[in-house]
Parts: C-alpha cells; sequence; structure tokens
C-alpha cells in the first residue's frame, strides 16, 4: 500500500521534494516537523476539536510524513539513524493521537472506548514491534494490510467524518489481527 | 542486569529446568504459560487484588520467564520462532498487566495516574521498540538500564508494596528517558 501511494503521487511530490532540497531543509527536520504537527493533532483531539484534528494530520502531518523519505533518495542523505528516527516517531506520533483520543472518550464519561483506544494503541504498536522484531531476527514480515498508512487514514477518516468510537473499535480490531497474522507469518518463515 | 540475573540463578534454575525437560515440556510452551499468567495478574489488578496481582507476577510469571530461555539453550530447542515469540508475549505481558492497573486507578477516579499508565505503556514499549528496530537496522541497541527485568521488578514491588502511584510515575519517567536514552545511542552509533 506504502508502495502503491508512493507511485501513484510522484507527480505532486517530486516538485515539492525539489523545492525543498533547495531550501537546504534536512530529512530528519521534516520528520520531526511531522511529529511535532501530530502531536498539535493529538492535543486538538484531546480538547475536543476532532475535525481540526483529522485535517492537521491529513493536510499537515501526512504530506510531510510522505515528504520526509522522498527528500533522503532525491537528495542522497539516506542514513540508518533517518530511517530509526522515523520510525521511532511515527510510534511517538501515534501515541500522542490516541491519548488525545483517550482524553476526549474520558471526558465523555466513555469508559468503554477509552479501553478500546488502549486496545488499539497496543495492537497498533505490535504490528510495528514485530516487524522491526523479525527484521532484527533477518526474517523480513511486511505482510498485513493494516500497516501505518492504513492505520493513519482510518484514524483521519474517523475524526473528520465524526465517528469516533466506529474508527477506534475497528483500528482495535485490525490492528490486533494484523499483529497475530505477522506473528503467525514470522512462524512459517522460520519453520 | 539480565546476564547478571541469570548468572546467579543458575544454581536454582538448572535443576528445574532438568526437571522440565525430562517432563518434554516446550520452551514455548513454557514462554505461552508465562504470558497466560500474567493476563491473570492483570486481570486480579484491575479487580483491585493487587497484593494478589504482584505476588502472581513475581511468584508464578517471573520464575516461568527466567526457564523458558534456559530451557531452549539447555534442550538445544533455541530457534528464531522461540526468541519472537517470547519478546512479543513480552510486549503483551506488559500491556495487560497496564491495562489492569490503568481499569483500577478509572475505578479510583484517579484520572491524573489513568494517563501516567498511559504514558508508562508508551515509554515501556519504545524501550523494547528501538532496540528492536535498531537490531533491524545492524545496531545493538540494549543500552540502559530499565530493560525488561527492572520494569518487572518495579511493577511487582509497588503491587506488592500497595504503592501503585509512586511506582506508575517512576515507571513513566525511567521508561520513557531509556527509550531516550537509546535513541541518542543509536544516533552517536550510526552517525
Amino acid at each position: 500500500m506504502e508502495a502503491w501511494a508512493r507511485k501513484n503521487t510522484r507527480f505532486i511530490i517530486d516538485p515539492i521534494v525539489g523545492l525543498i532540497a533547495r531550501l537546504g531543509v534536512s530529512p530528519n527536520a521534516l520528520t520531526v516537523a511531522g511529529f511535532a504537527i501530530n502531536v498539535v493533532a493529538g492535543v486538538l483531539i484531546g480538547l475536543g476539536h476532532l475535525l481540526a484534528g483529522g485535517l492537521v494530520m491529513t493536510l499537515l502531518a501526512m504530506p510531510l510524513d510522505a515528504l520526509d523519505g522522498s527528500l533522503a533518495r532525491a537528495t542522497h542523505q539516506q542514513t540508518r539513524f533517518g530511517a530509526f528516527l522515523d520510525s521511532v516517531l511515527d510510534r511517538f506520533a501515534e501515541a500522542a493521537l490516541l491519548a488525545g483520543l483517550a482524553a476526549w472518550f474520558t471526558q465523555q464519561g466513555d469508559a468503554l472506548s477509552v479501553v478500546v483506544t488502549f486496545v488499539a494503541l497496543v495492537g497498533s504498536f505490535m504490528v510495528s514491534y514485530t516487524r522491526a522484531r523479525a527484521e532484527g531476527l533477518g526474517v523480513e514480515c511486511k505482510v498485513g494490510v493494516f500497516s501505518r498508512l492504513g492505520r493513519v487514514i482510518l484514524l483521519a477518516a474517523g475524526l473528520i467524518l465524526n465517528q469516533p468510537v466506529v474508527m477506534i473499535w475497528l483500528l482495535a480490531v485490525l490492528s490486533t489481527a494484523t499483529a497475530i497474522q505477522r506473528i503467525l507469518h514470522v512462524r512459517r518463515m522460520t519453520a
């Protein structure tokens, strides 16, 4: 899904990357900026501005998220630390967004949705953790439809369409299912 | 810390491992049993039985956690999937324990401690994620005093001594600090 999205957005991303490269902005600076914007979105969500949070995610954070890797490739600044920082801040960004959502559910007195948000956080982390741990053991593990891009799109859509409860249930179920799918994949690959 | 603990508990672990090996129990079965017991501990904590939860963790889950790796080594059943399953279920176990604690804080009407538990969960995950991701990129990353064993001991001690609030703050601060320490370590190692 990431590969498909990258291919079909090149016509718009490439000129922007060229511009940013000329401005001398580093890929890691873009990564950190994208993370900071997601924290702002998380705070907006926590304050009950779900639509604003969803729009900030979609219009500001997601483009930056798409640009850092492209900028690194275009300017030959691909580093292992850049890849590491990108992954780690992606996790912190998801945590910030879901913390905002949990805070909002808490204010609504919706304890069940707080629990489901907790499950969604664990599931989302485990999708990423299973892949990272498998790669550390030398097993490629990108299976599952519900990688980061899918999660971000679902989260943003749920906020913008004002369906946070339906969204968080889907996020919890689909991310947990993907994590389990990856565990089974690693078992097959190492059998 | 793990290596030190392993070395100084051999005199008691080795005979038990020998017994389990003769019973034909697989290392992965021990791993799954340890996880299941931690889930029971999490449920006990959520029901307000903090002392019982802490004792179940300490007396049942921690020994199993120490035995699976030893059994695998002793019976030459060390596999990549075993290592993967152990890591992944460790994460799910921590999530179950902290979910129980969050449920208990919620029942106490202690919203601040629920937030701190959320931070502790994210910090604990990030300590493990940073290491796994770094290893996937070929960088060893075991730095930081607050790896899994330290977290488990702090959690169990806080429950047994009936100091859950102090404990969860320490867990949140120390695990987040360790995650940041690992990010800086990876930056140094890849510079």
